[in-house]
């Protein structure tokens, strides 16, 4: 049988104050080793923090909390302000906190958030483990997950593995045969798997199989190291960049080695940033929709706090952006 | 003589329960009316609260608040990785809130990271207005500027006006006569006033005092139809974008124009961001050293953290990154 514990409780059996354990539930400073020390009390108790998240959130705090795998990509601070925008007017504050891609890093911002009392957390992932699971099952707090699947639970999906297929296809259908991926690390699901899943299919489909994987991180810098170290040993038909700015990384190694696009080399990103329409020649590229991923995101949650039925899974459309950067083989 | 009020007597004198008034100190939902009333009390008895921010403060909560104008700038983003990436080895967690240039809630959302708890605030302004200086005079709390002056306390400046003298001049030197500047609104002191003052100085020191101002704000789109409806009227000698993406717009409307850069019109922006370098020509530019501003940024939060003397004005560098976007008359 479960017994009804109090903070003072769990502060005697943990031999701190109760103050610390308050600290410990309410977002402050507390010594890592303390918190482990509560945290195994609350865990080998079976304590529930409803309890105290309840009497916490008596009233609404208004604020929802914004987890974001970065603070510059195109994409993510695009989703990031429809966010703000539609919480805004629904007066609600964001507040927004980066991961720098650590999985480790968002679990442990998803607590602290839930401990500052936040009404409800966005998730821009970069993967859905089974600590995300068992975390968001402890909260009992409304969470949103934006670009990856959470099976448990809400999300907003890109189409990652069908715009993949659709690039795929379109490559092979244009005569390419000797295509290089430049593509991310695999713990970002979207991307790094999903993404890469479709256009490995989509090429496949039509009967191309040699494909050379790069591996870069989100960064123009990297992404123009890699193809530069390519292109002293090959050219190859075509390169397929997992993200824009990969691709505009590629342009500059392809333009600094005298080489033109498409005419030497095809090119294609995915992102459809404003500035890829700009460049010589205009890149072609996937734009997903991630001003509605935001506005859709922002408006699942507000539907959530209102407790008002939403979808489990709501997947925004992309387009392909026709650029002049592929070759007809 | 002042009196030492508590929770209590404000509860009491505002006709609300002491928890209400504990929710107002920690930063949870009051209701507008409430809140004013609670407000006006604390006013007309000169209440200090620092009282409460002590007893609320005994231990640091590591949280730093970062407030930004908007959340896809590239300068902005720059910035804020840097700020993010020092702070979080330095254990720090950074929560950044977007104010959307809107001066009214930068205001609110300093209070609200006050009444938070944060350890410090770092404030990447649009401007610096008598009622921030109350404010940060009020909340006794480390208050750091970036990219505006403070004369109360500590900023990290880009020397905006330096900055723009150097591309007015250089576009004079370049023989430029009638030039046209599109730039933002002029709530942004940096941008909008600093810069566009440095630029039409280094004009005049150069004997060119022909030009037209347009007026757009921060987004690509709206610099592309100012730029756009200009040149169906007349086209200058040149357009010097207050920001690299007005200049981005720019771009798009000339080449729809049908127009070639810089044969026909010189252009030059102010950003310096990566894909600058990539157009065709390249954009000349100004690049800001965002990343050390967001360097030192948070290098000097900590220190006034842990009570270490710092500056009172950090300035950081710029440098011309020269493209081929400017002919020479």
């Amino acid at each position: 049988m479960k017994k009804k514990m109090t903070m003072q409780d769990i502060a005697d059996m943990s031999g701190v104050t109760k103050s610390t354990v308050s600290r410990y539930f309410n977002g402050g400073y507390v010594k890592d080793e303390t918190r482990e020390k509560i945290k195994s009390i609350i865990e080998k108790y079976n304590y529930e923090p409803n309890a105290f998240a309840q009497s916490l959130k008596a009233k609404q705090s208004r604020i929802i909390g914004v987890i974001a795998p970065c603070l510059d990509s195109t994409v993510t601070s695009r989703t990031m302000m429809a966010i703000d925008d539609y919480l805004r007017k629904e007066n609600y504050m964001s507040l927004v906190i980066n991961t720098d891609h650590d999985e480790k890093l968002e679990l442990k911002y998803m607590e602290s958030l839930w401990r500052m009392n936040v009404d409800g957390i966005i998730l821009i992932a970069t993967q859905v483990s089974e600590a995300h699971c068992a975390l968001v099952k402890k909260m009992d707090l409304p969470v949103v997950f934006v670009g990856q699947k959470f099976k448990d639970g809400i999300s907003i999906l890109y189409d990652d593995y069908h715009a993949g297929i659709k690039v795929g296809e379109l490559a092979a259908e244009k005569g390419h045969r000797d295509i290089v991926y430049i593509g991310v690390m695999e713990s970002d699901q979207a991307v790094g798997v999903e993404r890469k899943k479709g256009i490995l299919d989509g090429l496949k489909h039509k009967g191309v199989t040699k494909i050379e994987l790069l591996h870069a991180d989100f960064s123009f810098d990297v992404a123009y190291e890699k193809v530069k170290k390519l292109l002293m040993k090959r050219i190859p038909d075509m390169i397929i960049a997992a993200t824009d700015r990969l691709a505009f990384g590629a342009y500059k190694a392809i333009q600094e080695k005298g080489l033109r696009i498409p005419e030497d080399i095809s090119l294609v990103g995915f992102g459809g940033y404003e500035i890829s329409s700009l460049l010589t020649p205009k890149l072609t590229t996937i734009r997903y929709d991630s001003d509605t991923a935001g506005y859709i995101a922002a408006e699942t949650m507000s539907k959530l706090l209102k407790e008002e039925p939403v979808p489990k899974v709501q997947i925004v459309g992309y387009e392909l952006l026709q650029g002049d950067s592929i070759k007809e083989m």
